[in-house]
């Protein structure tokens, strides 16, 4: 290892406790901030960005990157990293990531304001500006390849447009034939009861736990919206609690667990470095999904749930614990994907996919974007969008710029099926494990083939290796058939 | 207002608020951080302070003082502050700051072992090297003067050490004998009855409000040490309960109170600027002692609270308003410094500034620290120190290489003092509000007064202002005399 190298290596560690101390903040607004503080912090966010803008394009990167000879592939791994983000934003130039930075701003309010108006021509212009200014970047980015592919990398490194159209043409038709089957048959039972929100506190911070959360370098709070923040000794979660709806915390914090955990068990030597963080969106998902739903939502592990549940509220108004793992596994119609079951999950995604690459190719016109979207849902979901709310208007992600991050949400339950069909094979008597609550062989082998690893492979070839083989659609469809047909007897 | 000045102020602006984010992530490691998470927060805060050295000493900065013509007062106030602190920072050679920080981090850590241990021969290296260090960066700064006072200059822009020892030299005596007198009276009665921790923090929140502290803009945490956080529209307080003594959560909420108004009331104009917070501890110090003692503590207020005492809490075993009064303001034996009571604290902040000039001066070696205090403690206190954790080992603050932090309590006191009298001047009815736990015009006067000026004014020309003159320690020690000589007849 040469000087050359750690004297890079001391700069970009620096880089990322900053980066660490960045993220810091968002979990802090979200959770404990005063709201008279927004001002301030908006500064404090803008002061943090430009530090990290302009380490990530410093001299010092450069020289570094042009001086370090090394063979070694952790050291190379770092410094695949380390050129990367150094190539990205130094192509971006500064007054295009300034007005990215304002306009998307400023779409997120509109957006907000629109939804509440249901009011969908008071977005178009601020999505047409940001939409112009992302693919502005992403052809600063990418020369003269696809935008979107330049936009797919910022999440996904390697993933194409091409590819995933592929892989998501090929599970379209298989889900909504699955979710035709099971809406024609009896729904299933639901939850009655009571469910005080300490008693929801207490069993999720108890599911926390089983999932292996480390809460001596984590919390859990309270939020409006769930997520995980941080990596490496400081990963916190969030959750939030529904009176009538428990599982809405429950699920939620097993699935903030998953991508907890991924952070949490990455190698301590890769702490603070490029490699000490998830390696792409979707191997991220694929760990948040694999332990909500493969592990979390199974007839094992929610046999066990069954009890806690009774232990913690008394009846819940289901009688056995088949029914309770058709309730947990609830399928009806809805509007909204952050609500959807694991079959319809994807079919939301695979339509916002669709529409945002013929946003970007320009095939589609922002002014038809509404029209598409309601066309297309009649078509995979079987019923009419009622409200903008309900439909083009209902997420965050386009009035952020975030074209290419929805995508990854379903590769990441194409990813979690493979990992499932794999730790199946390698762990086969699992649901003795899981039906007393028992996730740590499940969750270990996920650690010592996956999250370990941290950035040291491509997100393809962690998944392949920890799955034997490169990954597909095929398992993720085999476990929905096989669990919601089971269920649903269809 | 020239462009090279608001080129400059952009700069600036960035920086503090970094500061404001720096800081935070003490407000976080106190109150929320997850335990495991130390290591990592080390380097955070490393990076944190590279980024804010580097900024404060950039040749931006340089270039801009250079280039910025103005008469404007505001401005100079500003540039005045800039310059300070790019001198401050320039002058101390990176490999000298660098050497401070390991050397006090690693000081702390033996002085809370020697501490728990009661092993003062185990803390004095650390000590030495920590002074010796500290010395050299004071000669860096000052040059040929005395370097205690670029020490205090830290704390106390202006005030040196000759002027201190001259001031704390005339109350000395008058403390002594007070304290003499009272000692030799019945003691005042003391609190009986059980104060569970959510009544505790309920009257918290409402004396926090009482006094004007906007939770819009804040908040209220439990810590081990209670403490005020931040500057502008986010600053945040703790405070801490203890089962058998709610005063303790009461007034050291309070206290931090006036520090957290002080940071909230400054110009709106002046934030995220150099104006934009405190002017110096002593500053600081008189309004978190003004709000406690003066103020809290008074007889017309502890009648309010006497009241809402017994309705949170029942019977608190006092018998009237002026018992109560007593009882709050209770004087008895004790060696701790912050547990202190409104005479005998100075007693104990002036051992200290006398031994810590004289250990920066040479004139007490190190080897001869604690002998030189057990004299001292027995000569002003009437009693021995019974063990090196009630003594010399009790404060943090020279292990952390704080050396002229010490006086600007007792001198914060003492403009607290002046302060009060051209309160009770300005507003002569003021006692007829208090009874009705109604602070608002003392808060207010004390806002228009001192807080909203930020860093505009000297800290002696900050209180010479409010008081109508010159600050001396007459004042203070007249209401001393006269309160405690009318609590307990002496």
């Amino acid at each position: 290892m040469t000087t050359a190298y750690e004297t890079l290596m001391a700069y970009v560690r620096d880089t990322e406790a900053l980066g660490q101390v960045a993220g810091r903040l968002g979990w802090d607004q979200e959770t404990v901030m005063p709201d008279g503080a927004l001002d301030q912090r908006a500064e404090e966010h803008g002061a943090m960005a430009g530090v990290l803008h302009a380490r990530r394009t410093s001299p010092v990167i450069a020289e570094g990157l042009a001086a370090v000879q090394t063979t070694d592939p952790v050291a190379l791994a770092q410094l695949h990293h380390i050129r990367r983000s150094h190539d990205r934003a130094t192509k971006v130039p500064a007054s295009l990531a300034g007005a990215i930075a304002r306009e998307t701003s400023r779409a997120h309010r509109i957006w907000a304001q629109a939804r509440a108006e249901e009011d969908v021509a008071a977005f178009l212009p601020a999505l047409s500006r940001v939409l112009d200014l992302k693919r502005e970047e992403a052809q600063a980015i990418a020369g003269g390849a696809d935008p979107y592919d330049a936009m797919l990398d910022d999440f996904e490194p390697g993933a194409t447009g091409a590819q995933l159209t592929a892989m998501f043409g090929a599970m379209r038709p298989r889900l909504v034939a699955l979710r035709d089957r099971v809406r024609q048959a009896p729904p299933a039972p639901q939850l009655q009861g009571t469910f005080p929100e300490d008693g929801q506190m207490a069993l999720t911070r108890e599911l926390a736990a089983a999932f292996g959360y480390d809460l001596n370098r984590g919390r859990i709070d309270k939020a409006v919206h769930p997520f995980s923040s941080g990596s490496g000794l400081d990963v916190r979660i969030t959750t939030r609690t529904s009176a009538d709806d428990p599982f809405n915390c429950f699920y939620s914090t097993i699935h903030e667990v998953g991508h907890a955990c991924y952070e949490q068990n990455i190698d301590r030597a890769y702490l603070l470095t490029p490699l000490g963080a998830g390696v792409s969106m979707g191997v991220h998902e694929s760990q948040s999904r694999i332990y909500e739903n493969q592990l979390g939502r199974s007839r094992a592990f929610t046999g066990w749930l069954y009890g806690r549940m009774r232990d913690t509220f008394g009846d819940v108004g289901i009688a056995s614990e088949d029914d309770f793992h058709a309730c947990v596994n609830r399928i009806g119609d809805g509007f909204i994907r952050t609500e959807a079951d694991e079959v319809q999950y994807n079919l939301h995604v695979l339509l916002r996919f669709d529409l945002e690459r013929a946003l970007v190719s320009s095939d589609l016109a922002v002014a038809d974007l509404e029209g598409a979207w309601n066309e297309r849902f009649v078509r995979d979901f079987g019923f009419s969008v009622d409200r903008p709310s309900h439909g083009v208007l209902q997420d965050v992600h386009w009035s952020e710029g975030l074209f290419g991050y929805f995508p990854t949400y379903s590769l990441g339950n194409v990813y979690a099926g493979c990992l499932h069909a794999a730790l199946r094979d390698a762990v086969p008597d699992l649901d003795a494990d899981l039906a007393r609550g028992d996730t740590s062989r499940a969750t270990g082998w996920l650690r010592d083939s996956v999250q370990r690893h941290g950035g040291l492979h491509a997100p393809r070839d962690v998944i392949a290796q920890a799955a034997g083989g490169a990954p597909t659609e095929g398992p993720l469809l085999d476990y929905l058939e096989q669990k919601f047909g089971a269920i649903y007897g269809v």
